[in-house]
Order: C-alpha cells, then sequence, then structure tokens
C-alpha cells in the first residue's frame, strides 16, 4: 500500500472530528430573536463580501492559470498541467477559508447564548468553532496534497507540478488577508473613531451604523483571512520540502525520492492525529477561572507538540531515515512553541515592556508612540535568534531538506495551534453582539474574559505563524535556488555553489537590497489603504446621523448594509495593488536584473520583512494591551489622560498587527513560491549586468 | 612631486576658507548683553559637555588602542602602528566635532544680532558658520589621509593601518551621535512637554529650566555629532576606495597601485576646491525672499557638484585611468543630488505626502501616526533604487572599486552639503535666544524663516547622508570580502567567489537573517534612551516649580545647569550600551558564526538598516512638517484638534528623525570598518557550521 494513503486516512479522521464539533456547535441555541436577527445580518454581510471577493479573485485565478497553461504549452520545462494545479490549489484555500468563517458566523451568536448560561459553556462553543476551522485547514491540506501526489507523482514534471498548487493557495491567501484586512480594521477603526471618540457613545451601540460591518470585519478578516493564510502555510511547508527531495538523496540522509517525499507527508499526518487528541483535551471543571481556561488551552497544543514529536520520530524510524532529521524537526517545533511564547511576554500586560508603554503613556501620546514601536522592534531579537538556531541545526544534519523538514516540524500541530487563535474573534463578536443585543452586562463580562484570553492566544499564534512563515519561505528560496540553477547539485546530492551566486556579487547584493524595499512599500501600501476604508466610514456614519431622523435618539434603525457595502467596495479595490506588486515584482526582477539577483531579492525581503513583521506585529498587540493594562485601573484608569494617549497607540497598532502585519507572511511566501514555479522560464535569465 | 601634495594643498586651501568665514563670523556684534548672558550659558554648557563626553571617549578610545597594539603585536598580519592610526582617527573626528561646535555656539548669539538688522544678515553669519564646520571636515579629512599617506605608504602593511584609522573616526562619531542625539531630543521633548503642553507657555521661554540645555541640545547634537559623522563618511568614502586598489589594478582600471590610491585623494581634493567656489557663490540681494535664499544656497550645492564632476574627469584623464571610472563617480555624484531631492519632496509640505499625514490629523492623532509611518516606509523607494541603479553602474564600470570611487563622488562636495546642512541648528538657536531674550517677535519672525528654510536643506542633507552611508558601507563591506578572503583575488585582480560565500549557503543566509536584526536593536535602545531622559528632565523641571518661589511668575530665576547636567549624565550613561553592541557584534559573530557568515551579516544589517534609517528620517521630517502645514493656518490652523494630533506625531518622529536614524548610518559603517580592520584576524573563523 502507498504510505500516502496514511494521510488520506488522518485527513479523513480530521474531517471526523470536524464534523463531530460542528454538529455539536449546531446543536447549541441560537439565542434570542434579536440575537438570530443580528447573526443573520452578519452571516449576509460576510457571505456578500466572500461572494464578491472570490469572483474577483477567481477573475485572478483563471488569467494567471491561462498564462502558466500557455507558458506549460510551448516552454518543455513547464508543465500545463500546473495550470490545473494552481486552479486546484485556489479553490481549496478558498474552500478553507470558506468553512472557517461559514461555522464562525453560526458560532457567533450561539457563543453569546451559551455565555448567558456559564463560562464554561462560552468557551465549549468558540473553541470548538475554532477547532473546526483549524482541523478544516489540516484535512483539506493533506487530502488536497494526497491528491496532487496521487495523480502526478509518476510524471516527470511532478516537480514543477507541486509548487503550482502552492501559488494557487498562497495568492489566494495573499488576497484573503490584504482584502480582509482592509475591510476589518476600517471597518474597526471607522466604528470606533465616529462613535467611541466623536459621539461619546460605548462600542458596539446599535445607533452606530458601522457596527454590523465591524462584525462582518471580524469574521472575513480575522476567521476567513487567517485560514487561508494559514492552509497557505501549511501545504506550502510540506510542498517545499518536497520539492528538495532530490538534495536529500543526494546527501544521503533517506534512502530514496519516494522517501524524501513520504517524509513531510507522514510528519504532517501524525501532526493532524496530534491535533485531534489535543482538541478533545481543551476541557475546564463546571466552575472555571482565567487560569484555568489558559491552562486548558495551553494544556492542549503543548500535548499536541509532544506526541508530534513521538510521531514524527516513529516516521523517520520506520522511513529508515538519518535520525539527524528529527533533530530538525524538533528544532523547528521547538522554535515555534519559543516564539510564541516571546511575543506573549512582549505584548501581554504582565510583563514589564506593555507596562512601560502605559507608563510612558503618562507622558502623552508621543511617547507612547515611541516606546511603543521600540518595544515592537526590541521583541525582534528572540525570534530572529530562534530562526537563526533552527535553521544551523535543521542545515546541519539536513542541509537544505532538513530546513523545509524543520518548518514541516513547526506547522504540523497547525490544526489545534490556529484552533486556539480562531476562537479569538468569536468570542469577540459574541461579546459585540451580547452589546447589540442589549443584554445585561454579566453576558459582556462573561465573553470579554474569552475575548481577553482570546488575545493572549492569538498573540502566541502570530508569533507562531510569523516564525513559520519565515522558515517556511527560507524552504521555497532554497527550492528556488535549486531550481532556477543557483547551485548546481553534483550527481551525489551535494550541493556546488555557482560563483555568481557569491553574496558580493554586484548583482546578487544589489538584489538583496532592491528586496528589502519590497515588505516595506507593501506594509505602506496597506496601512494607507485602511486609512482611506476608515475616512469613508467616518464619514458614512455622519452622513446617516445627519439625514436619519431620530438615529441618534435610538428611535430609528441605521442602514448597516451601507457600511458593510462601502467596506466591500474599498477592500476589493485596494487589495489589487499590493498583491499585483508581489506576484510581478521578483518577475520582474528575474528577467532584468537575473536570476542570481532574484535569489538575493528573495533574501533581502526576508530579512526586512521578518523584522517589519514582529515589529508591527509585537508594537501592536503592546499597544493595544498597554491600553488595556491602563482600563484595568491603572496609572488613572479609563479616561485618564495616561488612557486617552494609550488609546492613539492603540488605534495607530490596530491595522499594522490586524493587516500590514499578517498580509506581510503571505507576501514573503508568495514571492518565494512564484520564483520557484518559474524557475525554469527565470533560470534562462542572467539579467544586465 | 608626490600628487598628494595636491590634496595637502586643497586641504590649506579649505583651511584659509574657514579662516576667512570664522574672523567674518566673529566680526559681528556678539549682540545686547542679555543675549551675550544666553550665548554664554550655552556655551559652557556645551563645552562641558563636550569635555565630559571627550573624557568617556578618550577612555574607550585607549582601551580599544590597547587591544588593537596587542593584536598588533602578536599577529603578524596586523601592525601595531594600526592602534596609532586608530588614535590618529579618532582624535581627527574629535578636532572636526569640536571645531564646528565651537563656531557655532559664538554665531547662535551673533545671528540674532544680525537677524535683528535684516534677514540676508542673519542668512550671512548662520550660513558662515555652516560653512566654517564643512570646510573643517573635509579639511582636516584630507590632511589626516595625507599624513597618513607620508608616513606608512611604504609600510607593507599600510593596507591595515588605513582602516585603523577609519575606525577610530567612526567610533567617535557613533558615540557623538548617539550621546549628543540623546542629550538633545531628551532635552528638547521635555522641555516641550512641561513647558508647551503643560504649562502652556511659549517655546524657549525663560521660566522653563530646561530651555538652556535644549539650546545645548542642539549644538552638542546636531552640529558636533553631525561633523563627526560626516567626518566619517567622508574619510570612509576615501578609504574604502584605497584598501580595493589591488582589485582595480587587476580588473586594469588603472595602471598601478600608486594610482588607485591617487586616484580617490585627488578626486576628494577636487571636491574640496568645489565646495570653497560654492561656499563664496551663496549671496542674496539686500531685499531678499525665501525663494531666492533657497536659489542661493541651491546655487551653490548645483555648482559645487558640476565643478566636482568636471574635476573628477581630469583627474581620471591625467592619470590615465579608465574613463568608465567617471561614470561610476557621476552615478555617485547624481545619485546624491536626487536622493536629497527625493527626501525633499516626501518631507516638504509642499507636497503630496507631507499634506496627506496633516489631512489624516483631522481623524485624530491614531491616523497621523499610522499615515506617518506609511509615508516614510513609502519614502524608501526613490533612495533604494537610486543606490542600487548607482551600484550597478559603478559595478559595471569599475567592479568593487568602482563603487568604493562612486561613493568618494557621492561624498567629494561634503564642504558645501554639510554647510547648507549646518547652518540650520545655528538658526534654530539664534531664534530660541531672541525668543529667551526678550527681543521683539520681528526677530523671531526672521530667524524662524532662516530655520525654516535650514529645516529644507537640512531634509535634503539627511537624505543625502542616507545614501552616502549606504554605498559607503557596501564599500566597505567589500574590502572586508577582500581582506578576509571570502573572495579569493587571482594574480590579475580577478574575483574568484569562493563556494562558501555562496547566498544560500547555511552560515550566509543565516548570518544576513541575523544582521537584519541589529539595526532594530540599536533604534530601539536610543529611542528608549531618549524616552528616559524626557522623562529625567520632566521632573527636574516640574521640581523646580514646585520648590523654587517666583519661578513660575518670573521674577526668580531657574537653574539651567540643573538640566544639562541630568542631559549630560543621561546621555553619558546611555552612549555606551549601543556603542559597545556596535563594536562587539561583528567580531562575535565572526567568531562564532565565521568570516562567511560575517559577510552575510553585514549585508543583511545594510538591508534592514537602509530601510529603517530612511523610513525614521521621512517618517520624522513628514510628521514635523505635517504639523507646520497646520499651524500656516490649514485645516484648522494652531490649537484646533488637527494640530493636537499632528503635535503627536512630531514628538514621536523626534528621536526617530534626530537620534536614532542619524546614529544608524553610523552604525552600519562601524560594523564594517570594523570588520574590514580585524579581517586579518577573523579570516581564521570559519564558524561552529
Amino acid at each position: 500500500m502507498d504510505l500516502v494513503w496514511i494521510a488520506v486516512i488522518s485527513g479523513i479522521l480530521g474531517a471526523a472530528a470536524v464534523a463531530y464539533f460542528v454538529r455539536s456547535v449546531l446543536r447549541e441555541s441560537p439565542g434570542t430573536p434579536r440575537i438570530r436577527e443580528i447573526s443573520t445580518a452578519i452571516q449576509e454581510g460576510a457571505m456578500a463580501f466572500i461572494g464578491r471577493e472570490y469572483r474577483t479573485l477567481a477573475a485572478v485565478v483563471i488569467v494567471v492559470a491561462i498564462i502558466l497553461g500557455l507558458l506549460g504549452a510551448v516552454s518543455p520545462d513547464l508543465s500545463w498541467n500546473a495550470a490545473i494545479a494552481f486552479v486546484f490549489g485556489a479553490v481549496c484555500s478558498m474552500a478553507a477559508g470558506y468553512a472557517g468563517m461559514n461555522i464562525a458566523v453560526r458560532a457567533n451568536g450561539r457563543t453569546t447564548a451559551a455565555a448567558e448560561k456559564s463560562l464554561n459553556q462560552g468557551l465549549r462553543v468558540s473553541f470548538r468553532a475554532g477547532a473546526v476551522m483549524g482541523l478544516t485547514v489540516v484535512s483539506i491540506g493533506i487530502i488536497g496534497i494526497s491528491i496532487l501526489y496521487f495523480v502526478w507523482h509518476n510524471d516527470p514534471q511532478f516537480i514543477v507540478i507541486v509548487p503550482a498548487y502552492a501559488t494557487g493557495a498562497s495568492l489566494v491567501a495573499l488576497f484573503a488577508r490584504v482584502g480582509g484586512g482592509i475591510f476589518t480594521k476600517g471597518a474597526d477603526a471607522g466604528s470606533d473613531l465616529v462613535g467611541k471618540v466623536e459621539a461619546g457613545i460605548p462600542e458596539d451601540d446599535p445607533r452606530n451604523a458601522a457596527v454590523v460591518a465591524d462584525f462582518v470585519g471580524d469574521n472575513v478578516g480575522d476567521v476567513c483571512g487567517m485560514g487561508a493564510d494559514l492552509f497557505e502555510s501549511y501545504v506550502e511547508s510540506i510542498i517545499a520540502s518536497m520539492t528538495l527531495a532530490a538534495i536529500a538523496v543526494g546527501i544521503g540522509v533517506v534512502a530514496d525520492i519516494q522517501t524524501a517525499w513520504y517524509l513531510p507527508i507522514l510528519i504532517a499526518a501524525g501532526g493532524i492525529i496530534a491535533s485531534i487528541i489535543g482538541s478533545f483535551m481543551v476541557k475546564v471543571g463546571e466552575t472555571p477561572e482565567m487560569g484555568a481556561l489558559l491552562g486548558a488551552l495551553r494544556r492542549g497544543t503543548l500535548s499536541s507538540s509532544i506526541l508530534t514529536a513521538a510521531f514524527s520520530f516513529l516516521v523517520i524510524f520506520f522511513l529508515k531515515a538519518d535520525i539527524g532529521l528529527f533533530w530538525a524537526v524538533l528544532g523547528g517545533l521547538v522554535a515555534g512553541v519559543l516564539m510564541g511564547e516571546a511575543t506573549s511576554y512582549f505584548t501581554s500586560y504582565s510583563f514589564k515592556p506593555t507596562r512601560e508603554i502605559s507608563e510612558a503613556s503618562t507622558f502623552g501620546a508621543g511617547a507612547t508612540v515611541i516606546r511603543g514601536l521600540a518595544v515592537g522592534l526590541e521583541s525582534c531579537w528572540p525570534s530572529v535568534i530562534l530562526v537563526g538556531f533552527a535553521t544551523v541545526i535543521a542545515y546541519k544534519f539536513g542541509g537544505f531538506y532538513g530546513v523545509a523538514i524543520a518548518a514541516t516540524g513547526m506547522l504540523s500541530t497547525l490544526g489545534v495551534t490556529l484552533a486556539t487563535d480562531a476562537y479569538g474573534p468569536v468570542a469577540d463578536n459574541a461579546g459585540g453582539i451580547s452589546t447589540m443585543a442589549g443584554l445585561p452586562p454579566e453576558v459582556r463580562e462573561k465573553t470579554d474574559a474569552l475575548d481577553s484570553l482570546g488575545n493572549t492566544t492569538a498573540a502566541t499564534g502570530k508569533g507562531f505563524a510569523i516564525g513559520a512563515a519565515i522558515l517556511n519561505a527560507l524552504g521555497l528560496i532554497l527550492s528556488y535556488g535549486v531550481a532556477a540553477g543557483l547551485v548546481s547539485v553534483s550527481p551525489n546530492g551535494k550541493i556546488v555553489a555557482t560563483p555568481e551566486l557569491s553574496l558580493l556579487n554586484a548583482p546578487v547584493i544589489v538584489g538583496v537590497i532592491l528586496g528589502g524595499l519590497l515588505p516595506a512599500i507593501f506594509v505602506a501600501m496597506t496601512m494607507k489603504s485602511v486609512g482611506i476604508t476608515t475616512g469613508m466610514i467616518v464619514e458614512e456614519v455622519r452622513r446617516q446621523w445627519r439625514e436619519i431622523p431620530g438615529l441618534r435618539e435610538g428611535t430609528a434603525k441605521a442602514q448597516y448594509g451601507r457600511c458593510v457595502d462601502i467596506c466591500t467596495r474599498a477592500a476589493l479595490r485596494q487589495m489589487l495593488a499590493p498583491a499585483l506588486m508581489t506576484v510581478i515584482a521578483p518577475v520582474v526582477v528575474g528577467i532584468v536584473l537575473g536570476k542570481y539577483a532574484l535569489g538575493g531579492f528573495l533574501v533581502g525581503a526576508l530579512g526586512t520583512g521578518f523584522i517589519i513583521a514582529i515589529m508591527f506585529n509585537n508594537a501592536g498587540g503592546a499597544w493595544d494591551n498597554a491600553k488595556k493594562w491602563i482600563e484595568a485601573g491603572n496609572l488613572g484608569g479609563k479616561g485618564s489622560d495616561a488612557h486617552k494617549a494609550a488609546v492613539v497607540g492603540d488605534t495607530a497598532g490596530d491595522p499594522m498587527k490586524d493587516t500590514s502585519g499578517p498580509s506581510l507572511n503571505i507576501m514573503l511566501k508568495l514571492m518565494a513560491v512564484i520564483s520557484l514555479l518559474l524557475a525554469p522560464v527565470l533560470s534562462r535569465f542572467t539579467g544586465i549586468f
């Protein structure tokens, strides 16, 4: 029996667990009529956005597929099957995002209703919704790759077809993250500015026309966008390893190509089993407190990690691969866990860095901004050193292949880590619904407790996601290097550098410097887009207050749909430019400056992208929690000058941590995987030098 | 006759011009007794700070010199003469900074007095003070290198001794920039926060105990720090070319080593003559307006650039060097000028980017911060592309040597560009003195006009300085590559890459990623230091208001010296950590991860450092001018909510553009030059991989 059937079985088990959790969520009461009404509005808004976003996406995907197909028809090095695999990858990614969002919009109201009964019930519903998303992503991922394998693994072009699948997933992920990110933060910031700040009404007040758009944003950005994002990371971590199979054989860490393909697929399969077990371990007693809740989540993720390590050892042992590869997997796993912890240290108000931002706020908003940026920049060191460390270990034991396998190891527990991450937005929405439905404040308190826990796990999850993206992008860049012939691989798999790839060769060094520019431009574009969308929302809410009599007094109903519509159009229009830049830039660099410069370009982008991603994520998270620390009654509490200063930091940090930062992860991988996909073509260009 | 005598003559001519300008400044009236009193206080504060800073520096310099001497004594590849050259470089750098500051503190009050008479008189005095600084820096630079040349050019270790001189200059520059930067921005922000914001009294009001510290800061940070900074850039641009002489001979662009040494020295000499001529061309008629003033300054710098290009052509022609090198020089010159213009586009309120920040401010401070960061990041593209372009051109025509020569070309007009930059702080101080001395508001209006003009030229100058630093660092990294044997140079000078330097070799790629971290940590440290110092100043001014009866009412005198003292101590204590990290990091990376990883490390630091430096500089500049655009009466004008939001951006941007950003330039070069200096030792380490 082909061992890939084990992966298929793990995917089916994952799907079974998903079905169980979905049934468990849907069995819950959908709540009072008012809750149902709001839920329906959110559902409709989210579906309308996704419908339009996916239509735009379909157009882009078809155009790219046609180009790939034509390239495949004329070039002997490419296969037109790549076009099919590309579309398949795109469809899988869309499905993963859609499935996650679909359960989330149904779980929101049910979490509100459950939280009316008890905190523990609220946790159960929201966490199970998160688990649906986590396990859906990994199940679709592993089954998709298995299909790819069964259809094409005897095709001599298999190694060209596989990256096409990843490119499809990556392209969809970028659009979903950028589009969803612009939507969610535009709506969020606009609603806060015009409601909380300008009119002085509470958050999620029904008189604010932008509140429904804000809820919709949580689902299309934080849930659907994140699902597509991590689906991409997941499949790419497996695919990068598979494309480096020849290297693995050459340096003798595996016996043959087949084994080198099995290894990442089976490690991932083990990770799925571990994630299912971990998901069922998240349980608390009947009278839980926060510490117990957090403990429950941690128990789930930690036991999955340990199980994954054990499964990976068994896989390596039974495949008779070099045991050194186990150290690569372990390095990836440990680095992933520690990066999550480091993020939580720098962004939680239980620790010094965030508290120092709160204290700086007593000197005014300027000081808040300076200190927040400093914390964000400073917080880069653990992640950079951990990734460096994991790379060194992996390289020592498995060369290029080892680096890719380390990324596979890091991402193999995604099923459960994503669950702990995705439950946050559900709890957040549940809180909003409870306010908007006019439920008693105790309900909001309980959902806020869940939300705050979600923020902690989300911070950890984001740190993990950045680390995974970087290690993954590194694996893809190495694959590109092999595929484009930047390094030549001798018959025994040893890698021999071509002199043109010397770091101090002008094309390479100019490539590194140019590459460093791209992440900066990318985040600048997305931040600007959020700003523009925010402005449009503010105008619209003001207009409704001006023109709808009785709205300010709460006797008339706001036109929520208008704000949803504005965000939708703004997001769709503005997501195109950064996404197209990401797709086109590596191709242009490869053709104009040549394949060596493109290698430098990708590494340069990785270098600055890594720093900007962590800085944006952690500065944003720390500002958010510095504000919450003051709101908890410290340094003058809510309404004090320090609080006002802290709010400025939080507002500035929001698009950084929720739009620009997370999109950057995908952008780095997409540039690498496109280069890998087109490597057979790009390998003919040596540039104008 | 040795052609280096031409350089000596140009240095002497520069010194003569300096003497002329000094006399011209000192001949001006030092003003009313009150002006003189304030000037004296500033002078004393600045001298006290410099005295203590230089004593700390002397200790560090001596320790490093002893280490170098010992290394030289035990290692056959180093020379203990390097220790002497190192001390010589440090002393020259200190002298350059000191000389500039010494004239600045004398010109401040005289500019105030001259501005009482007319705008044109004010410009003349302040610009001439700037010219003293610019020409002093280049004269000391060229004479220093000439001395180095005459003493050691027959020494077989000449190529090891020369970088030691640059390292000395670089180390002093880093301390001066960081120390001065912490001093000036701590005092500035503290004084503004407690005075303008908290107590609502005007800027530079004598009741504010921190005002004198603020004035002192302008001199020790903006003048002395900048002088040491650009002195370093200047000598390093010449030295990087000299150390690559063997390459130049090998690829046949010059006939022999001697010519390869002459070329950068003589281009620099030509630049000094051009700068002297340019300085004398800055003149306006008796009834000038702003446009004419700016035109006068531009005329000065532009004609110097054209003259320098012409002189360089002659030098290349008469030395019978390959005419392609002229394109390298021209590429550097043009890139430098255009980078300055790009900076001015992104940071001046005459253009769209800055105005958009002003408009965003109407949505609150959060929007100001987001838009400012976006503008800063976006503004990286022209500079990165220009540096890339200059590098490609230079490399094509002169290989590694060409790149270094391009940097020499870019910096050769420093004498006059620095003059237009350094006159700004003098005008700024003159304005402060006029308010503090209670002169009529018309005087302040005139000095404000000069100051605003200074801001425009300073922005241009900063863009230029970053570009020069990057191209320079690149030249030094290439020198390191050759000196450490990362590339092997065949007998005919062709560069052959060693396979270990492949970009996709793990040590190199890990080096790039780790290197990218350093600039982030460095700016985080310096931003934090400014924040801490600001807090101390706020406390002290509050204390004086509490404890000195009559101070608030203006009947008692503030203890200005206390604030100067606090800033001095804070700056000296906090400048050590970032400076030591810069010195130690490359050595540790080189020893632990090996010389190839160190190559990657330096390039990685260059990549992120470039982006952070431009982003910090331009975001800071744009925030400053976005505020000024509102203050000019737009979008509600001074005191409006938009203005308050814009002030937050300005406060946050201040340490970014005046402390962290400019220090980063030096940091990148210092890491490169230390690696170059220690290359003979580091070349033995291949790391733990």
